[in-house]
């Protein structure tokens, strides 16, 4: 089965979880020292950017405690609502009321809950703020988009696990431009519902058929739906996909299934050749390393068949950029089991490659800061973001993600969110802030108000299935529409059923 | 506005809620004295067949409760579950496992719950029956799926009000085939969701473009989306839609507001023209006449213009066949304002006109029958049905059903028909029967796999919502699944959290 090539260069499956751990986990990748000298395939211009962005983030995060530790001692003092205000305003630069800060003898502010309150106004900033994601549009010079389409693929969609460890999926681990991504919803353990992934497809094709957008369902291509599972090099059996147990090749397993049966029901459900492609991909999330499951001849993927970055880079840290390019692609072709000039799999060989090239100046990056593995293994996530996606602020830990369309249906992936978030945030004395996210196109009367309702029910719903966590300061939950389109948050009213902060606000809770 | 031949001939838009009764509520439709005389659109063929239908299964579920009673009384003689098993095959044609029927003399029969689990399988039983729906598949000898299209509509989408006295729409009251309906989902008021059937259309109109089903996407035809809405004639106050508080003139408002915001999110967010067709109907369920809202050459409809066919019934009951539907077509081309000849209208003209027509013979039927209204102008539901939708059985207060992926996000629903069912059957001192019903498409791998777990989330959220119900034995929730294209229905366990009934069987709760 496998290729005398890709055994000699030790590149493609390489025997992948042999030898194994306890409990089947493999073992971890032997990490290169850091060295000086960068990868041939590193992007310094892309990565000191992304490292610019990501300290911008971590630093509006890591300011609000201060300044809110800085107004706590003076909270009784004369004045000092319209001060706090103000001060918010100059350190966080939000705008919050006064009315948050009014303080009564009896009555001190909750400060677990401001924390959270300003935590979510923060990450809102950051969605207002609107990073330049120029970086990914295009790939050696050609637009990305156009390159992707080329290669076969007139869509792709994403779905990761719910993990905050990948809440930098899409800009710094696979650094695909957000535009070419037509959907990313996240799931625990990256369980998605086959049925809604059917209508996703059936949305998009219908635009090619009536519109031609993104192209004419004439055009030869295919919906590409990418599966991106995770698990912990470091410490394989504890830091990895908790909704799977830590267990990597479940993980892998269950997530190759769902693919495989969206694969099936787009085939059975409609006629005339309709097909889409799959690919499973894990990320490692002490590296950024990612591991993709390169389909044969056959368009057959397996859990123990892929490609590693991490060996990849070893592998191709001393070449030069174009030899490193072309052990790339003959990586992906071995592990393929076909020729690198075979026709009939070249598509999605060369988005296999694309994705792996790109991975790789990710774990230059990393590498490069940290002199080895990121340094917190574990989760540091900001916030929960249940309802609907958001993507516009993209971080390793940023947030928890559970796409959802009601708490009912996605009570376990929150209840994995909480229970993640609750530990670290108790620590810190600080309540876990959980945004409702609901979208909704403008265009369509009545939309905003049925969102609204959506995000005043799921809040509800979120604080029922929480109760306690709420009554005693641990959860803070907060509901804010997104017009459809990169408009801002805009957060809403919803029917306060935590505990007050006695500001008496519109827009709390 | 108004054309002086409707004036003169009183059929169209007749001052409809002019005068009004306390609450702007409109005055009774005088009802013709019952005539010996069928009217010329009398269908006596077809409503013969739906009476003995709606006799038969009237008959099957009043037999549930004497079988019982007559159980009841021996549930402590030896022997008694398996006589009691064999009698329920033979007094009901039900197949239920003798453990159902083992009483202890501590723990005596939950007669309450039996009942409710017996009506569920009656129902069940009556949806394999498979009643012959051959009487509404053509109209004057044409097929009437061919002659929808011809007339301009590829597809029929009816959404109805949640109450039970709509519950025989399709089969009784607009008497449409029910293979010409793409799709039917009922909700309190009407009030469906707009983003729903915004996917709903999308996928129709992606089988014209991929498949030509049912026709192809270059044929000039729409996607029409009927809405229904209902009152009460005889006591408009107190029998009207329980969701709009018995207001027709909120009932309708609600609904065409509804439908119109579907008309412009297909325009809006659908480029080269798309379009769609949407109708206001209502009932009136003292006498299952209908109002037509027919609309005008602008494609508008109005709360207070509408065709009525109990008026109508009254009108033309005295002519000849080809008179009194030439005096329908009058009435519609009235009430849209245009000339009878009106190119630009025929289509929605005949679909209203073949409504309406079918409703005359519904009225007469009733008419026929209870020479006047139904006696029962209430609700006498049988049982609730939550999920996904179900129409094999139709028949006025068969059961009040509510359409919902989630309860959380149907939960007002569900609790207008708990508290509907729930006072009758406290009279009664039964359970509600509540039917979680999920559907699948077998053809899609793991697809019953998710229903089954979508049933038992919904059960169980259910049970959660209604606790006190359940606890006290007022409320029974069972789930069922039910595969694409007319299976039968398969009861299947969930976690149970209701009143146990001690028979330990796997289908129970």
């Amino acid at each position: 089965m496998r290729p005398a090539a890709a055994r000699d260069r030790g590149l493609a499956w390489p025997a992948p979880w042999q030898p194994r751990g306890a409990g089947g986990m493999p073992l971890a990748v032997a990490w290169p020292a850091a060295a000086s000298s960068a990868h041939p395939l590193a992007d310094a211009a892309a990565s000191a950017a992304l490292r610019r962005r990501g300290d911008e983030i971590e630093a509006a995060f890591s300011a609000v405690a201060p300044a809110l530790q800085s107004l706590a001692e003076r909270q009784f003092e004369a004045g000092f609502a319209e001060r706090a205000a103000a001060e918010l305003r100059h350190r966080l630069d939000l705008e919050v009321p006064p009315a948050w800060f009014e303080a009564r003898w009896n009555a001190p502010l909750d400060m677990p809950a401001l924390h959270a309150r300003c935590v979510l106004r923060t990450f809102a900033r950051l969605v207002e703020r609107g990073f330049d994601a120029s970086h990914a549009a295009s790939s050696d010079g050609e637009p990305v988009a156009a390159l992707i389409q080329r290669w076969g693929f007139h869509a792709v969609d994403i779905t990761p696990c719910a993990d905050g460890r990948l809440a930098g999926v899409v800009d710094f681990i696979l650094r695909v431009p957000a535009a070419v991504v037509a959907y990313r919803r996240s799931y625990a353990g990256a369980m998605f519902d086959v049925e809604e992934a059917l209508a996703h497809w059936e949305a998009v094709e219908l635009r090619r058929w009536r519109e031609g957008r993104p192209n004419a369902a004439s055009e030869p291509t295919r919906y590409l739906k990418v599966g991106v599972y995770h698990f912990s090099s470091v410490e394989p059996a504890h830091e990895g996909c908790a909704a799977h147990g830590s267990d990597t090749s479940r993980a892998a397993a269950s997530l190759l299934e769902r693919l495989q049966q969206f694969a099936a029901a787009v085939e059975r459900t409609h006629c005339c050749g309709a097909s889409v492609a799959i690919l499973l991909v894990g990320v490692d999330t002490d590296t950024d390393a990612i591991r993709v499951h390169v389909p044969d001849a056959a368009g057959t993927m397996a859990v123990d068949r892929y490609v590693c970055s991490a060996r990849l880079y070893a592998a191709t840290q001393d070449l030069a950029r174009e030899a490193a390019k072309e052990a790339i692609r003959q990586a992906v072709a071995d592990c393929a089991g076909v020729a690198a000039d075979d026709a009939a799999t070249e598509g999605m060989r060369w988005f296999c490659g694309y994705l792996l090239k790109n991975n790789l100046a990710q774990v230059d990056a990393v590498r490069a800061r940290y002199g080895g593995p990121y340094p917190e293994r574990g989760h540091d996530e900001k916030l929960i973001v249940v309802g609907d996606p958001i993507d516009d602020v993209q971080l390793r830990n940023l947030a928890f993600q559970a796409q959802m369309d009601s708490v009912e249906e996605g009570a376990g992936d929150l209840a994995v969110g909480v229970r993640i978030l609750g530990a670290r945030h108790r620590e810190l004395g600080v309540a876990v802030p959980v945004l409702v996210l609901q979208r909704y196109d403008a265009r369509i009367p009545g939309a905003r108000e049925r969102a609204q309702a959506r995000a005043a029910r799921m809040a509800a719903a979120v604080r029922d299935r929480h109760a306690a966590a709420v009554a005693g300061g641990e959860l803070w939950v907060e509901a804010a529409l997104r017009a459809d389109g990169g408009a801002n948050l805009e957060f809403v009213a919803t029917a306060a059923a935590q505990r007050r902060c006695g500001c008496g606000t519109e827009s709390c809770g």
